[in-house]
């Protein structure tokens, strides 16, 4: 667990010092024992089919890992590596505002599963998933991984 | 199936017609019956630690979801939307192009399955997934998914 | 939708139609606006390790994937396809009953989502996963899946 | 690795050491550098409809569980922990034998990912999938997974 606990600004920090977190650009709006919610802002390098315009499938499923794996971070004070993730697609999301919810599943010594669900700026589920993530304290790995 | 062959040319206009595909700078290298072999061209924005400076897994998840449908577009003759992806990370892709590797698992006529293997510049597998994606011809869909 | 409401017993009645959900021995606990509650009976041969005699990953699976199939049945009146599972493991499940909740993530007319959390006798969560169901009505399906 | 190079025999002893595995009857059919095959017999409980006879996919789970399991084993020499598995379902499997073949996609210090595929008695494709394996030496292992 981390030494002081963890605050909404600082997991801000945590989160903004990522180059690629800033691309997607992450508010986080809440974080209590329920887990965290974040929210993106729309960029127009993420439309999928120019006709359609909704948002591509990637950037949805890179959402969801960060999503969880900051909601992991809320309790471990730091982002972990991801071991893998699975992503069920459930509606096109349209240009705007998405936001995300996210909730450790099960924390565990080794390994741990967080889970988040994506809604649009109507409050639509657009996507959702779960991500497995090596928890190990950072001492102990090896480097191989 | 596609009335006309695919070829990698027109292959390669279809996947270039996505604003995220080209984001994400996707060159089609090989076509053939075994599947698809597609190159990428390494961002900054890619970076997620700032210090270790590895490829964030959003964007390993992106290039497995791209890849592995235009492995059926290859066959079906249009890309085809995603309906779940599952992820695993081998390993830490550091800046470099990278080569993905997919292939057409099962191909149905209501949905289908596609996986892919992505390797670094020095042909070490980063990661690698597999999607199921919704293949009935258009003409049958409702609009709902 | 189905025409008739479903009951308790009428989901009990399809899930103990199958021959294999006999053999895992499902008893429906509850069915409501949330969900349902499924409960199995151990049986010897879900023996994994016979030093250690935790429940086999198969067997949980397929819990999940029963459970998740007929939280989407309680709300469509029948069971339906899997078009594929994700499961993870949290901890080793030892012999006893075990209690699956189940609720719908999303219904939709082409495909859904549903997932499952398993738990043990002293309620510590062993399992969870997510499955992706074919949900298209009956008539329209040309039984190529 | 293991110490002593592993045999088709001693893996076969392996695999029928575990209750359920002599339940889902696996048989060793070939061990060499590219993975495993393995070879199951039909068992009346595995029904899922009963009118319509096919097998229920929570057993065809548990085979690409197993396969992918004992190919990380044969380059092991033990089977280890699953930690999570995904699985498609391709086309129904009808009653009689079925073989897997699965080999290890990466193997790594503390977690691998192995694939499985499984096709019935006319050599069709039925279900494929991949599991993620904790692969860190048992020693340091806490206990705590």
């Amino acid at each position: 667990m981390a030494e002081t606990p963890m605050t909404l600004e600082k997991l801000q920090q945590l989160i903004t010092r990522e180059p690629f977190n800033r691309w997607i650009n992450f508010t986080i709006l809440k974080m209590d024992a329920d887990g965290i919610e974040v929210k993106t802002a729309w960029r127009e390098e993420w439309v999928a089919n120019p006709d359609r315009r909704h948002t591509h499938g990637g950037i949805l499923a890179a959402i969801i890992d960060v999503a969880a794996d900051y909601a992991i971070a809320a309790q471990l004070g730091r982002p972990v590596p991801t071991i893998d993730i699975h992503v069920n697609y459930h509606k096109a999301a349209m240009p705007g505002d998405l936001i995300a919810k996210a909730k450790v599943v099960r924390m565990g010594g080794q390994f741990s599963t967080a889970e988040a669900y994506v809604y649009d700026s109507e409050s639509a589920l657009v996507a959702s998933g779960r991500g497995t993530y090596f928890t190990m304290p950072p001492k102990r790995v090896n480097g191989k991984w």
